[in-house]
């Protein structure tokens, strides 16, 4: 995937409860919704790290602001959105932004 | 820090090399970079996780483009950017963004 098919970019940083008997609830959810978003119309690909602190940020990429929006209302993000409060979140924060420009830098293999 | 006080996001994935005695040494030069960002005009905050995988997402906030060229040319960046290309990163990725909305979720302190 090229930068420049970067339409737009979804930030997601969230902060988990300190609830390490929960920690495979969430990464089956987390991993089930990675999977569902793959097959939205407009999805370009994700990245996610999340620390040993329970603090996470996923980037999502996006062709459009209207695929972001259908991801957003799809009925099954909005169930495991719903869990996620209830069970797993201290706290979230999600930043639609569009990418204005990019570049990267990857080691030569010698 | 309010949302609409976002304007730009510079977000900063990379991936470390995979040598557990450089990770001090990353370690310091990162958060030297973090504290001389704070000092830059425009400079708005940052988040930052990274998995035990090496894997690694920096979001800093920024309240202008302008800004955001002033913190990449900064000479002790560039020094720092130098470094870590030829002794900690395996790859990396800049993506500047500009933040079209932005919401957040936190837990009531019940």
């Amino acid at each position: 995937m090229k930068s420049q098919d970067h339409h737009y970019a979804v930030i997601f940083a969230s902060t988990l409860l300190p609830q390490s008997d929960e920690g495979a609830a969430y990464e089956k959810m987390a991993h089930a919704m990675a999977k569902l978003a793959a097959t939205m119309p407009g999805y370009l690909g994700h990245v996610s790290a999340r620390d040993a602190q329970g603090f996470g940020i996923t980037v999502s990429y996006w062709k459009s602001e209207e695929a972001i929006l259908n991801w957003k209302h799809h009925v099954d993000h909005t169930v495991a959105r719903d869990q996620g409060r209830e069970r797993w979140y201290a706290d979230y924060k999600v930043e639609i932004t569009r990418i204005e420009r990019a570049y990267q830098w990857k080691r030569d293999e010698e």
